[in-house]
């Protein structure tokens, strides 16, 4: 039985990427090669990879705007080195919000690099929500964010106006929701939730902002060289980057951003309704600031997770016990997650109700 | 029709190795899961990455002996970054062998560390050989050396004796050749040739080794760091990790190291043999220094050339033209490349010899 996959990241993909890319594992394209045995400067990969870095541009909305998209190596967590080591300058400063343990885990590494202002932290609330009403120094050489937190369930809904380049970790809400990309100068993301499966992570980035920081960067951390290289700077993720590029082909097909971001709405909407009206359950995050991909909730009495737990798992879900810091229940609602699986999720909460009621009243 | 597949990597892997990852594309082990779409903190994936991590210093005869096997993202070229990271003191120094392309990238992103002192270079003669008789400062921090050499068709067949740390990348014959693997310090290794696909690289470290240096060192740039985290500092490249645990796994069937030895060394005579038989090839490489894995070769008289690339096309091989830096042609001869397939290389290459030889006399 096919689950109902409600896992964090790595996370479910469409279904026709799973047939597609198995049948490229045992023959690419009709070519009696492997997609794994082919070499990433054959005629095969060169034209997957173009199509993948333009298609990342057309589905943002970034086509012709100065932008290069980049397929890298390292996850988010090493882009969290690259973006001091390409962009603040010697003894520089860059603005970081804090709203959660990767916008931790980039501060973190920052701060090697130079002063690094936390302009703004939920730290102390266990990040239930998005700070606001913070400042950036004007004189910082970028200001970077992380759009969706995945294991606190808040997602940033707005994005401050400011004139030092805006640098966004957008690894667990890219490609799920419109927003004026234009308005970013570099996005990275680990490919693993709306992209594709692990080991690929996608940059892009505004060139201009690049070659201004006076740093010599090594070859494998710098975005110029890997720009210059056209994304082959070494062997790339090949599989990981043919399975994103079908991600992304389904994801046109659908109607692109706009199409999924409908979507996306409905499985939230769902939620939150049930998880709101049902009085065995309460949501973790500040309301106004709600992810649409991940809902985090609790049991009001947690003594009666066993029944809960048996329910979900009768029902062929997985993949929704929350992340230690928070506990709970964490519903990754990806890209991916037809409206369907939402639905039985939330009638197993529904028949959770009449179960545990009945019992009380019994 | 399968072709024979000589691609320089990523290259050719065993049949089962395609046939039981595209099946686990389409459901993991029976668990309703695409193991593209299960959590890295899954059981089931947490027992992959411990039974690579074993079979890993099982097939080197490192287990027991104070060796820890790492999959982490970025290619060899980050190890040219990292080794230096975690190895070098501030104002220290490290001796490099330069023996090719790879070899000089490593020296150059070692040269932002520190003192790198080149102990030998066969560039002049474009690396047609491994120097020998070098000495290595016996107050460098470590000896940095690369064991095969893809482009150029060398293979180092002895290692020198020192009592500093020994760093070898073998990305391209790890895996392929009995050695006495307690004799390196640390061992890195692209997947793409022997261990599986593109997206995962193999690290094994002698743990004693590491935390010396004094420096500062990036969570994503620390092996100790990776360690401490059982290879799971971040989200790993979980298909490329798979698909390797199945090429180890095939090789451990297959009797491990010393099994393949014996087949690579067969196949290597075979097309050698041919390569120093007939009148119309010729190899580059030193004889003495010939690489088991990549053959590189080139036509006395490179206007026949395209009758010589018609008849291989012809017989079903693919990836077999050489690396610009050489020309002509290059035969990888990897684990999972059968002995038939160079039968094939061997048949075409007499039937060409026929050919042309009939030309010149009609």
């Amino acid at each position: 039985m096919k689950k109902h996959n409600y896992s964090a990241g790595p996370c479910i993909l469409p279904q026709e990427v799973f047939e597609k890319s198995a049948q490229a594992i045992l023959n690419y394209n009709n070519s009696g090669l492997s997609i794994l045995e082919i070499s990433h400067r054959s005629k095969d990969f060169v034209a997957i990879m173009e199509e993948a870095r333009a298609l990342v541009l057309e589905l943002l909305g970034l086509t012709g705007k100065g932008y290069q998209a980049l397929f890298l190596h390292g996850g988010a967590s090493l882009e969290f080195l690259m973006v001091p080591y390409n962009l603040m300058r010697e003894n520089g400063k860059a603005a970081y919000l804090d709203t959660g343990t990767w916008a931790a885990g980039a501060i973190k590494e920052a701060k090697a690099f130079g002063e690094t202002v936390v302009v703004g932290s939920s730290k102390s609330e266990n990040y239930t929500h998005i700070p606001k009403g913070f400042e950036i120094p004007a004189d910082a050489d970028y200001f970077h964010c992380t759009s969706n937190n995945t294991i606190f369930g808040t997602q940033m809904k707005s994005f401050p106006g400011t004139d030092i380049p805006v640098v966004c970790d957008m690894s667990s809400d890219i490609f799920s929701r419109q927003l004026d990309f234009t308005s970013f100068d570099l996005i990275y993301a680990g490919a693993q939730k709306n992209m594709g499966p692990a080991g690929a992570t996608l940059v892009v980035v505004k060139e201009e902002i690049l070659g201004k920081n006076g740093r010599t960067i090594p070859g494998m951390l710098s975005y110029a060289a890997h720009i210059e290289k056209e994304s082959m700077y070494n062997t790339p993720p090949v599989f990981a980057i043919y399975a994103s590029l079908l991600t992304l082909q389904w994801l046109k097909n659908l109607g692109g951003i706009p199409a999924i971001e409908k979507i996306n709405n409905a499985k939230a909407e769902l939620l939150y309704a049930e998880i709101d009206r049902n009085p065995y359950f309460r949501g973790t995050a500040n309301k106004e600031d709600r992810s649409v991909m991940n809902a985090t909730f609790l049991l009001n009495d947690e003594a009666q997770a066993p029944i809960f737990d048996e329910m979900w798992k009768a029902a062929g879900i997985s993949g929704i016990p929350g992340h230690r810091s928070v506990g709970g229940y964490r519903a990754s609602m990806y890209n991916a997650l037809p409206l369907e699986s939402v639905q039985v999720l939330v009638n197993v909460m529904k028949a959770f109700e009449n179960k545990v009621s009945g019992m009380a009243t019994a």
